[in-house]
């Protein structure tokens, strides 16, 4: 289980008084950045000198409460599903109470950067994601 | 149904080339808005006059295609289950070539600004959509 | 003079309850890819066809009045100076009711997409400035 | 002397493959946020427990270099000029490898919430940054 800590800033509130629902996707995007940086694999390394991506295919959330200015958030990943030529994960996002404020999901393949055409799962996708 | 247009810019491409796959939910929700102010129900009168607020609950994204720098993108906006309290809103999302780039989903509760306790479908509400 | 229409949502509103004072950047650079696209050279097409980049060096903005949820701004952009190698773009911001909201700045160069070294303003540049 | 570490992620990046110049208006911003919460002021707190807010009337900023994918950013703040309703901040922005890539500069004025009329510096303001 890998934990990524964030806080919420002024200009991520929207008209409502709450964070924008779509920034969510943002912040567990970043969480699984961070992921992957911790264990070697940074998006940069992988745009830059790999012969894959990693494109999302899937995404979804449900909010459970609102989250407000100033929030701190505590954000877990932990993958749990592989196909032939992709993963999922999942993200628990809880506030500074320890209270639950959304799950999220979304869904990556593995495709040649060349061809576009789906990849099995490299061998260090497969590494970094069983040390969950 | 509802069709919104909108261009792809240079900050909603990301470090991989491609539209970052959050950004579709602001562009949707973009086009929720417009829908609202076309049927005279603005998200701003509803912030300022209304006694309710309708918060997304659950987000979903399915992506087909790459959106690109420049892309034209219609969204189709169709409302398509009311619960008692709720109303699930669709996306289809093409680009100028009418290739089919991205499905998206979001349910709305309707909830009191006051004691954000679950309402019923407010009469405008249920006008709007029934106009789909 | 060109001018850009564009309308202020509801995740461009920040916690303060305006709109948050660096999406007013992205504003005017949405109005300057229009602009370049509707003279023939959009972002896109100096990206992948041209070997210049035309990176900003330096931007500023004066806000005059709060910019609110559902505003229609228009963005009047004009060229006003020319360097050997840069040019001054201003922006003039006006909401529905005519009053002036805001006034904004960009310089950008002209660089090798290769050496990144300084170039001659292009003549299409030149051309599409002059038509201001 | 305040500093502020932030990292550059995939959503930063825009088309041309650096740092979306408009968003270092918000990595500055939230510098800003931090240094507030640290000296016991934030911005949650002004906006619901203070008489007045501070809103930015002018900003600018000065690129020098481009900023990448995963590049580490340090913040450095620093108020130096201080008029009868308002104060400057300002920001010198450099990289992992110590390498100054942006400075940047806003005005904030000191107004009423209730009536929008300037309004004396709080001497909480003066006292957190005199602490520079």
């Amino acid at each position: 289980m890998f934990t990524y800590q964030t806080k919420i800033h002024m200009q991520e509130i929207d008209a409502a008084g709450v964070m924008f629902y779509a920034h969510l996707f943002t912040l567990i995007h970043d969480a699984y950045e961070e992921f992957m940086t911790v264990h070697n694999l940074s998006l940069r390394d992988i745009l830059e000198k790999k012969d894959y991506i990693l494109p999302i295919v899937h995404s979804e959330a449900d909010y459970k409460k609102p989250i407000r200015l100033g929030d701190i958030l505590e954000i877990q990943l932990e993958a749990n599903e592989f196909g032939a030529h992709s993963f999922d994960t999942q993200y628990t996002i809880v506030n500074q109470e320890k209270v639950l404020v959304a799950l999220a999901k979304t869904v990556h393949v593995v495709i040649s950067k060349q061809t576009h055409s789906p990849l099995p799962l490299p061998s260090e996708i497969k590494k970094i994601f069983a040390v969950k």
